[in-house]
């Protein structure tokens, strides 16, 4: 008789498993429940279709249920797991109004993510949305497109919120965000997440800093410097691992309540792996478990999972916690440690900060760009980069990326033959100016 | 009374040795001698003026000869050296139609890099030009400004051919490029060569290959195919290490008659240094000697070599044959060792080629990309990568080049921690699909 997976969560990380895991034990019986109706999308792609530059929900979703169901897996949507038994190897479901339990050789838990709401008075009322899945998506646009929302205010100055609020720019509404820190973009350090603002402001957008919600009534957001009207309050404080199941079945949870998972992404109970933005991961720098909840690490760790669900062997290498992001014209990314992470890390570091340009300087089409590296002192490891700047800055985060995830020193960092040509980058790109800065403070 | 360095070269890597060279010792005497009459320009930035995008040659000249004598050097331009002997510590220069002996205690053989001329019938005929120095550039512009030019033909189908051919497009002339070779761009894989070709045939330009130049003959290219009828012939088949002053004065040359330097950029005579276009480079992943001809490894190893020469210590970590460049929309990049170096270099590789998006697939101005990584058989380490693709593909060779000089195997950078947002990438970029691909073939 084949073994069976059964996988908690549609999206793509389950999905992605699945494939992995079969391309081991190809007779393997796949059982996936998804709690909504959807599944394999891109979520990440949620405030492009509210902007308009992805003009239908549907080019998110990557293979719909009924693909998969051709693929021999049983996707069950509206089926939602409400508890497992880690000992009995069963999982009660919802569906329908009744439960039933589904028994499991193997379960990979694949819960995602659950957006912040914070427990404020009027939390509740309809012109507050949040924009985790694709039916919240859905259900913005449909509000939109029913309701008066000249007045759009976000609640968070992280990636979710600034993507949204660029979001709205683009339909041409007046946006406010309200962030609760000194700084929006709190994965950098605040000089840089100042440039953001800046670019944000430079757009339109109303940015209130330190700013403290305390309520919402119907068409006003109340703050501790008083009150905002709005047509449309879109919530993007953050996500957090959807990870009750787990802990309920006494799973252990790590970082942010994260799944905690080993190397292979097996959880603390036989039997049940987990991936995506429900576990934790491990960061490559700090050494410690992280929360990230981006798509693309969650499909690395879902492949792991899968790989090992279905007998073979991997590990995931964990994260430098690499993030993109663009604002209108202007693009950031960080990657590594931020200065205050770095501090709490235990490292002594220091920042060097240099301005370039995207292009030659004299080239068409040069945009100004600020990159920042983190360096340990002494040895001269670098620990992070920061990039806030014009149309191309934000790529050169990879190659940080992989100078970090190697362990390199800003003396190796300075000397990387890095690709040079006036419409790609100067002589010498921002990053070896900023290594070579470093190196004379060593 | 201080040391004197003499510096053979004017160019932008020469003077940054200078810089190097007086951090250390900043009493240095320092003479610079410079054939033409400019200074620290960006030849790169010559196809640029050529076709308009950047309006005056003017701007690509980093510090003319008054700005450096403002710094303290006695840039002497139109002073040639032309002989010299080590053993004496002294430099023949000619200037004004004499001859001068100039003394050092070091000197830097910064001579840069003198294009391929064929010594074809016809090679000195004035509708052919070359584009290696500014003064090329000038005169090319004034020769198409003063003589009808609809039809250019652009002999070399390398990095600088390819400018010069977009160059001339962007002006909106006929353009033919003449490749002897069997594909464009020889430092790519044919098969991705013949990506370039489609290319540039996309964009008008007649491409020839296999094509066998005969001579010229006054409005005639002859071929081996037939006779041409051009108004302007440009020459960009190359370029070669200047080093015949060396080679005379018994300097040992290395590849391509490149002059020979040791890790600290020391050539084989006692206090004579060599840095740029003139010198050889060690390769990092073939360990091999090679001449690349590239403004941002002159910059380094002249950093290098004035670190030295001023009393200090540094070594040049050496190069993994990273270019970049760009054909009208479609940019190309590469980096490391191509399917034939790897085989010369005595590896056993084999190639994984992914058609992937500039973008998420769905986002507006997702662009078609195609990335090849060159691997290892068994260990699966990656030995080169090759990009063509739309806007914002090439620059994704920095990580490729970042994961090559740390030595990177497919397994790692499969699970590389790469930027990802729908606006710059998919939630699998192609160089991890590459990196999974290769890995299944392990």
């Amino acid at each position: 008789m084949p073994r069976r997976l059964v996988v908690i969560g549609g999206d793509a990380g389950g999905m992605a498993a699945i494939s992995a895991a079969r391309l081991h034990e190809p007779d393997l019986e796949v059982i996936a429940l998804e709690r909504s109706a959807h599944t394999s999308y891109s979520a990440c792609g949620i405030p492009y279709v509210v902007s308009g530059a992805v003009d239908d929900p549907d080019r998110l979703v990557v293979r719909s249920p009924d693909q998969h169901r051709a693929n021999g897996i049983d996707v069950r949507i509206q089926h939602e797991a409400v508890a497992l038994d880690p000992e009995a190897g069963s999982v009660s479901v919802l569906a329908d109004g009744a439960t039933y339990d589904l028994g499991y050789d193997a379960l990979l838990l694949a819960m995602g993510g659950k957006p912040v709401r914070p427990p404020l008075p009027g939390i509740d009322l309809p012109f507050i949305r949040g924009v985790q899945t694709l039916e919240d998506g859905e259900a913005l646009l449909s509000y939109a497109a029913t309701h008066p929302c000249e007045r759009v205010v976000v609640v968070g100055g992280g990636y979710i919120g600034l993507e949204m609020a660029e979001a709205f720019v683009q339909r041409g509404q007046r946006v406010t965000v309200l962030e609760q820190g000194a700084e929006v973009m709190g994965t950098l350090d605040p000089d840089l997440g100042a440039l953001v603002t800046a670019a944000m402001q430079r757009h339109g957008i109303d940015v209130r800093l330190s700013s403290e919600v305390k309520g919402f009534e119907p068409g006003t957001v109340v703050t501790a410097a008083g009150n905002l009207d709005a047509d449309l309050v879109v919530l993007g404080i953050g996500v957090l691992p959807n990870s009750r199941l787990a802990a309920d079945a006494g799973i252990v949870l790590g970082a942010k309540d994260a799944v905690r998972v080993d190397r292979r992404q097996g959880t603390s109970a036989e039997g049940v792996w987990a991936a995506g933005d429900c576990c934790e991961s491990h960061h490559i720098v700090s050494g410690d478990g992280v929360h990230i909840a981006l798509g693309t690490v969650a499909n690395k760790q879902a492949r792991v999972a899968g790989t090992n669900i279905g007998g073979g062997y991997a590990t995931f290498a964990g994260v430098v916690g690499t993030a993109i992001s663009k604002i209108c014209d202007t693009e950031v990314s960080r990657t590594g440690l931020s200065s205050r992470e770095a501090e709490r890390a235990g490292f002594s570091a220091f920042a060097v900060t240099v301005e370039g340009t995207t292009r030659a300087g004299y080239f068409p089409g040069a945009e100004a760009m600020t990159l920042r590296l983190i360096v340990e002192r002494g040895g001269g490891r670098v620990l992070g980069a920061q990039i806030v700047g014009g149309a191309g800055a934000a790529m050169r985060v990879n190659a940080c990326a992989v100078a970090i995830t190697a362990g390199m020193t800003v003396e190796q960092v300075a000397q990387l033959d890095l690709a040079y040509a006036p419409p790609f980058a100067s002589v010498w790109d921002p990053i070896l100016v900023a290594a070579r800065d470093a190196l004379k403070r060593i």
